[in-house]
């Protein structure tokens, strides 16, 4: 299909927009386009300059014979700290508060684009790390596994409390439920689902006592696998824990008063890195 | 922040693409911008030309006070046939046979590039819907409900069928588990996560017995909510059911040999509309 200069750098971005973490030889797009390579090159730089500009991520150039263009979603500082605060907001609604002084975040987390800017967000804070697989257990952090999978363009991994025959053969492991530390539970892979020696990034919704993330600690060592690096949407910072872990969190509940109706956010740890 | 107009074009494709179903008017760009809304409404027709002849989806120009573009995601006919084709094949893989003819499909399911192709094809299919929320049951279907959602930008809900203290108040309901259709459970929808009044799309991943979805469809009935359609990523054609509901299927499993390891897999009925 041939196509003009403009028409061209819209499909182009697109498909790097869609393509993330994905070397794609510029013969590729000259191919399909019916251009000379020469002006996709121009092309790209033109891209390159605007995802600069605003932020969206990088094109990284390869030279060579097998070269070609990469695309790293990424996004900027101020729209990263708008996003957290505006959750920040949402998170200190009153009516969030149940029985029991547990917070409902569902609906946060079945909100596409709420979805998708955490997925950059988290993206964005373990760049520099090599990422094979993003690890979560069912099923709230299954949709934040995603979204930061989607951004990574690398699979996700489901851990479950349950047994589930469609799963077929898995590897369990005890961890400690609750945060008193008094209950020990199970929590299962599927053995096919993770690859040995992959590098993995564990995510979840809501940071308690550690004991679910400690226990996913302990899988990875099960698959001989290892921890990129921790993940949380929200820190509770009222329970004690022994830590355990390094873990990036994006808000940080400090106090929930069920009587007074009232939930105190702060924006987590994981700006702390940037100036 | 003035960009120049192959920049903008890159610039508000991005937006767009990122921003499904959205109205959006033509000055927030000319704002943003500072660009005058007539270059905008021309890089609006140059970015509309090329969606379409990549097939990437439609874009709306709404005139009047309150109008601006909207951008509706779409697959080409061909595209979408292929990745079918290729899911088909994937899923005949005799290795994915578990003990008791089960089908292992997890790995497919937590692919980003799979996922969000799903979400397309099965967006696109229910493109004529108006659709509020899409449904689905944990754990398997939370990812494909996510692909889907985040097409058509609403939120998803998830049916649950156990009960979870972090999701408050509760509706519950009965439904027949298993094919045998002998077994009766209970399957939960917290109180606040879909609104009255909602056109509902159900996905899942697995179609059986239809004990699942019939589930779904009474939630709705309790949540004073309206079934939009059901789309299925595979439909197990070997089990006997009433047909109660119309549904979509990507694939169709026809049989399942455990003995001698083999699975029939056809392309389901999704594409059936299709000339």
């Amino acid at each position: 299909m041939k196509l003009r200069r403009s028409d061209r750098m819209v499909v182009i971005s697109n498909y790097l927009i869609n393509n993330p973490y994905k070397l794609t030889s510029l013969n590729t797009f000259a191919e399909k386009y019916e251009s000379a390579k020469s002006s996709i090159s121009e092309d790209i730089v033109i891209i390159k300059r605007a995802f600069e500009e605003i932020e969206i991520g990088h094109i990284q150039t390869v030279t060579g014979a097998g070269g070609g263009v990469i695309f790293t979603p990424s996004i900027s500082s101020q729209d990263a700290k708008e996003m957290v605060e505006d959750l920040r907001t949402k998170l200190s609604e009153s009516d969030r508060i149940l029985p029991g002084g547990y917070i409902y975040l569902s609906d946060l987390l079945s909100t596409p684009a709420i979805l998708k800017n955490i997925g950059r967000i988290i993206a964005k804070s373990f760049m520099d790390q090599k990422i094979d697989a993003v690890m979560t257990v069912a099923t709230k952090g299954v949709p934040l596994a995603n979204a930061v999978a989607n951004v990574l363009n690398v699979s996700f991994v489901i851990v479950r409390r349950d047994l589930k025959i469609t799963e077929g053969s898995t590897v369990s492991v005890n961890y400690v439920s609750g945060s008193s530390g008094d209950r020990i539970e199970k929590m299962f892979l599927s053995k096919r689902s993770l690859k040995a020696g992959s590098r993995v990034l564990i995510v979840d919704d809501f940071l308690k006592g550690g004991g679910t993330v400690n226990g996913m600690i302990s899988l990875l060592r099960e698959f001989d696998s290892e921890l990129a690096g921790v993940a949380v949407f929200a820190d509770n910072a009222q329970e004690e824990r022994e830590k355990q872990f390094d873990y990036k969190s994006l808000l940080k509940v400090t106090n929930i008063d069920v009587k007074n109706q009232a939930i105190d956010v702060e924006v987590g740890n994981i700006f702390d890195e940037d100036k």
